[in-house]
């Protein structure tokens, strides 16, 4: 089967919706945040850390995964799922994104037919089209496929947004006639900038297509502001349609998390928990600390008090930072478990919120306690 | 309590024993092999991950430590079993190999004193006596501490390693005049080459100081070969006691692990099994592999058939060639759960064979499959 999205319950104060997403690997709660494994591996954790941290469906990449290993090597091991040894739902991105952000020196020439680009890795040649894309995610075999679709810069001039996204809606029609995976859902992206009418043509549009599940892009790709953000979500949400799920791309600062569900967003996926982990940062309920700071040393206390993940029942602050200023790869790994389980906690209390319609005041009181730490 | 340690049962065609070390935190069999944590962490894997491969004692290293986070925050923090999350047994090394190893430009000034020396890490001058490297185990509360001991070269000459031992002796009877720490057991190390009437020499006074156990030092610093290995321990094996266990420094070669057995050792430790999964490499039964080589990226068998450690349970060669190949620290960590739970699995293996007098037939059986690998 494919996914199958139930709403649950509409929050009274906002557009926010508790809902549940059941798939051939297992059901999930939403809102719900996804952590990002990019090459098939969340990086330095085993599926077993990941799914302790309570995660529901996983993202991975399907440019990454298209150059290496290869979308056959991936099928020939019997898909996704058995390839990394993950048995819970799995989300594949499009490529569009990875295109647009890694093409070496980000030469690129984007036709009607698709994107030509060089390989970030060797500088070969490369073509993507919206055909190509769907057929590399049939074979990998994710539950949830996506559209590919062209993320223009947050630079790009009205006119030039309209073009695109409406080259997206043509590219979206193709890849959907292509796809012919069974156990695949497969989603449509809603582009259009910082513009209503923009988002409202490319909702409506997209729309028209039926698809299992609607993205929201191009809020997350190189400078958007988080009023751009709200304006995208804002202007797009209203045409999609109450019955299926709403997915906010490259979304994971807890703030937007909760702006995002507020706002009628149920799943967000973001690199961030494992990029500032690995950099020696760790979300905490008083805002982000930054364990290269000396003072940690002899700190010998949790990364956050009361958090419930392997890291803070076993480990010092103390240590953490040890590992870190070491290199140590344990650091990246124990501050990778903390931060998702932070940010899927986030959505586990917001959804508390939602049941009992107090969503307003959990987010004025997340931010109370998340400026308290920023001064 | 200080460790203690029973004789089982010696084997009957060789020097091999079964013995079992009891330690405050657990007891565990010998023969034994001890991963290495170096800087208080077995690199990429949690406690769990170790002691799921079998893992008795793991060795942390004095030198790493004293130089980050420093003796002094590991005590503040409860010690070295609190500091890193190992509630098992833990022996730490004196620090001296490292600093003949490690010391920056191997610039190092050896007086009677002690060694001066500058760090790895900033050049910084450091200056290591054995009652600093004991007043450091001391307060790093391992189970076992090592005494401290010049690590010569294997081409340092015979009247060199004859003033080096000696004035080794003198140092492990002044390290241990200041050791004070009651629940740490106290280990002497033997020196002296490939010299019958050195390592006799060593072996004697070293025995006469009355350590709680004895290590021989000096067979895997750089570039000895197997003879001289062999030579060292069967020239210093007959003058240590038998109710006192053997420690064989820095060995983690298979094959060096049965014939060290055979000659009547203990235990054995080596960042080999980690160091080499971080660089692609496994053991199997057959002899090593290196997944990064192209043959595997289609292979979905296990590293090893019939392996029961957690990484050939769930994941394939093909796989765990696209985590190296993509330098994902999962393809690091899942080969060094592997490496070590091979080399734990082979003294498992080795502990049954002493049991029924057959060490020499499991030798002959595991050489033989091990080199039909490296035709």
């Amino acid at each position: 089967m494919k996914i199958k999205y139930d709403l649950l319950k509409k929050e009274k104060n906002t557009k926010a919706r508790l809902g549940k997403i059941k798939t051939n690997y297992g059901t999930c709660l939403t809102p719900m945040f996804m952590p990002v494994g990019t090459r098939a591996t969340v990086k330095g954790l085993t599926p077993e850390q990941v799914k302790d941290c309570g995660a529901g469906i996983v993202l991975s990449n399907t440019y990454h995964l298209w150059l290496r290993p290869g979308e056959d090597v991936v099928a020939a091991s019997g898909g996704l799922h058995k390839f990394m040894n993950y048995n819970g739902p799995i989300l594949t991105d499009s490529g569009g994104f990875q295109v647009f952000s890694l093409a070496k020196n980000k030469e690129k020439d984007i036709t009607e037919e698709g994107v030509h680009f060089k390989s970030h890795i060797d500088g070969s040649s490369l073509f993507l089209t919206p055909e190509k894309s769907i057929e590399i995610q049939n074979k990998l075999d994710s539950d949830i496929a996506m559209s590919f679709d062209e993320c223009p810069p947050a630079s790009a001039s009205y006119e030039y947004l309209k073009n695109s996204l409406e080259r997206t809606l043509r590219w979206a029609k193709r890849g959907k006639n292509v796809h012919s995976n069974e156990n695949q859902a497969l989603f449509g992206i809603v582009q259009g900038g910082p513009y209503e009418d923009l988002r409202k043509l490319s909702a409506v549009e997209t729309v028209k297509l039926d698809f299992d599940g609607y993205s929201i892009g191009g809020v997350a790709n190189d400078g958007e502001s988080k009023e751009d953000m709200y304006k995208a979500i804002d202007y797009s949400i209203p045409y999609l349609p109450e019955d299926k799920v709403r997915y906010l791309m490259g979304v994971g600062e807890p703030i937007d998390i909760i702006e995002g569900v507020i706002r009628g967003i149920d799943i967000f996926d973001c690199v961030l928990p494992t990029r500032i982990a690995r950099h020696g940062q760790a979300f905490t309920k008083k805002g982000k600390i930054n364990l290269n700071n000396k003072k940690f040393t002899t700190d010998f206390t949790p990364i956050d008090d009361n958090c419930d993940c392997y890291t803070c029942k076993n480990y010092t602050r103390g240590y953490i930072r040890h590992l870190i200023t070491t290199k140590e790869s344990l650091g990246g790994t124990l501050l990778s478990i903390h931060n998702i389980r932070f940010l899927i906690k986030l959505t586990e209390d917001i959804r508390e919120a939602i049941k009992e319609d107090r969503l307003l005041e959990f987010r004025d009181q997340f931010i109370k306690n998340y400026e308290i730490k920023k001064k």
